[in-house]
């Protein structure tokens, strides 16, 4: 008998032994999905898509299993929210693979094939990464997701989710093997880790030689701790402390509503703003109309001094709500003087994920441009705009704030390296 | 008194305060560098070669305390080579301090800004990675080469050479200081560590504080050991066992003229192919002329059973052969049946760096360019043109065989990072 992954839990015994056969599998899955082509990927996707939408009475009632046990163990609202399924929430997961089925293959895209001195032609083609292991918290449809991101793009991935949503989890891979089975690629081209138990994420870190790229998508201690822990490399995306500096030359009505979309749009997300910039010479005329708006969206505000004396009733902002992701309806507010204060303020505190000016000034916007160091600077735009879909990306598996390889919202084009590739007709070094 | 990289080694009695003042030096200059002009930049690199060009002298005299003191220490010749400068090399080095001058700057470049339906415009702008730790052993050329690169891609610089050259380094450091002295650039963008003592690598490696990346350029070992112990990511080279497969079809001038230059035109280079793979239907037309013409280069071939059927006097082939970076006038030879057991083969024990292919046929050709899964894959070329020169990038640091971030030869766009940048005009999200 083999290993499947979708052995239920009392099965694996041995939870080592049980993921270095999960990694032989998707090591070798990787040499053929390398090969495979675009429309065996698509067909693949598609046929995910149909097994889901027939297999909803089994994922949903999987899914409550799971939400009773939720419940039972006391999760709370917004674990149970993340956690739960309904019919519009497997809709999307079917649009989903939709979506990444149209979405153009990145896999044998040549770059810059030029002509050298020699005679030879030189070039690069993206290739798969190889594979790839995604370690995530309690949403199911990350499963999916994941799932049809990492073949669109060529790579055997190993899924691994939270212990919250093993039953929705199991039900979802059954769909996954079934799409595969059905397009003819190998069942090791994604897998998903069939126990919950913690020793499997320890060993899926730690095996170089069978995972080529850690992802973990949840919360900043998990993220912490898997990149300390890794001998793999990891892309991890960690907090997200966003600016937006209003600049004295800013269309005021263009300063209100990116001020107020920024925060207000959504409060949970990372590209949401924590910390309002306002140069000096307008804060008396913008502070009064924007503490109006937030007031409208009952959002609390924390100032420096220099607001305090426009907006005195507002509580004082400390050392620490400057470094602070609220992830809510609270926003930090300093009056600055100038772009370079601006500027320093955000070198010491952003966490480089997204930073924002608002102004007229084609200089200042320049400037800001070339100098903000993070994964996206916007001029005139809401934070609220960095992610995958928005930047036409298609999908996204998550937002890097890294430096290397990929930086900003990860899609098809982050899961994949490129090789060089060299076309002569017999030319020889000299 | 504040620390320079200058001082000499008594001087440092604490290597970890040391290293950190380096470290905060650094990532001080960096912020700085990120914003520097191309014209600054380049001011900076004419003016450290108009010094070399002054302290040659000094350069020569150092160096040949380096070698005094190499010799009395019993370095082997090879070391002693790597070791020596002279006049010629000088020149080489200020040669090539005027190409990386000369070279476009890529900080700044935007690539695939487009506009979205949101009405913003969405692009990737290249920036520095930030602080470059590189860690290299006797050749003191390396140490104006990395500071050129460096420096151009908008960097700041830590520089580890080894101790066999530390007298070398420190003359090319002054040099390397004065131009940034006289350009108007921190000093701290680049430093050559003063100190031989081992303890700075350890702590190099370990400060992410600090430093954003190692390159370590040197032997296997080194470079295993630093990215075993590194907490800052490493972008590394391993080993380079290349191979050519000379299939069926190829044309026999073009298949004796690569297999020859691959192996003979230098040994000691990591992209020297290192096992020759021989279609069966052309292995009796094609071992004998190799056979004369590797012997007349004074090659040494070690043959699998079915080459020794032809070329009955040569050595057998083991496993160990199969895996070899020899580094040296040896050849391994292998008869295979057609493209997919030459493929077999590579993927085996290719160290991923450079495979190619000799044919004239176009479906092969295609198949090998997109199924073999190395830095750089030729289809009718030398493998010995894998390096950044020969591939266009005017400069190299380096050769990565890592899978993130760069792959193959890594020039100026290889030690930057692209961070999305986004024009609105008031554009909110909905």
């Amino acid at each position: 008998m083999t290993a499947h992954a979708s052995h239920s839990e009392h099965e694996i015994a041995d939870v080592d032994a049980y993921m270095v056969r999960l990694g032989e599998q998707a090591r070798a899955a990787a040499g053929r999905m390398r090969r495979v082509d675009t429309a065996a990927k698509n067909a693949a996707l598609l046929a995910m898509a149909a097994h889901l939408d027939q297999a909803r009475g089994e994922v949903l009632a999987a899914n409550a299993k799971d939400l009773e046990r939720g419940r039972a163990g006391g999760l709370d609202a917004a674990l149970l929210d993340r956690l739960a399924l309904d019919d519009a929430r497997l809709d999307a997961m079917i649009e989903g693979l939709h979506q990444v089925a149209a979405l153009p293959d990145p896999v044998g895209e040549i770059d810059g094939l030029r002509s050298r001195p020699s005679g030879i032609q030189v070039g690069q083609m993206r290739v798969p990464l190889g594979v790839i292991g995604i370690i995530y918290e309690s949403r199911p449809n990350v499963t999916m997701e994941a799932a049809s991101l990492c073949l669109k793009s060529g790579n055997a991935a190993v899924l691994r989710g939270g212990s919250e949503a093993r039953e929705s989890n199991a039900a979802i891979a059954a769909c996954i093997r079934a799409g595969l089975e059905r397009a003819g690629l190998p069942e090791g081209a994604v897998q998903v880790v069939a126990t919950t138990d913690r020793a499997a994420v320890g060993r899926l870190i730690d095996m170089p030689e069978y995972v080529d790229v850690i992802i973990p998508r949840g919360g900043k201690s998990l993220i912490e701790r898997i990149s300390r822990d890794a001998s793999v490399p990891v892309i991890k995306h960690l907090d997200g402390v966003c600016h937006v500096y209003l600049d004295a030359t800013a269309d005021p009505d263009k300063a209100l509503a990116i001020a107020v979309n920024a925060k207000t749009q959504r409060y949970g997300t990372c590209n949401t703003m924590e910390t309002l910039l306002v140069d000096a010479p307008v804060a008396e005329s913008l502070l009064p109309r924007l503490a109006e708006a937030y007031a409208a969206h009952g959002v609390e505000l924390r100032g420096c001094e220099r607001t305090r004396t426009i907006l005195p009733d507002i509580a004082v902002a400390t050392e620490a709500d400057w470094a602070a992701e609220y992830l809510a309806p609270v926003l930090a507010l300093r009056v600055v003087d100038g772009i370079d204060a601006a500027m320093a303020h955000i070198e010491r505190y952003s966490s480089r994920h997204t930073d924002a000016i608002v102004t007229e000034h084609y200089g200042l916007a320049r400037r800001f441009l070339a100098e903000v160091d993070s994964s996206s600077v916007m001029v005139n735009a809401s934070t609220r705009f960095a992610d995958g879909f928005e930047y036409g990306l298609g999908a996204e598996i998550g937002i890097s704030t890294d430096r290397l390889h990929v930086r900003g919202p990860v899609g098809l084009e982050g899961l994949t390296t490129r090789k060089y590739v060299v076309l002569g007709d017999g030319q020889i070094r000299r």
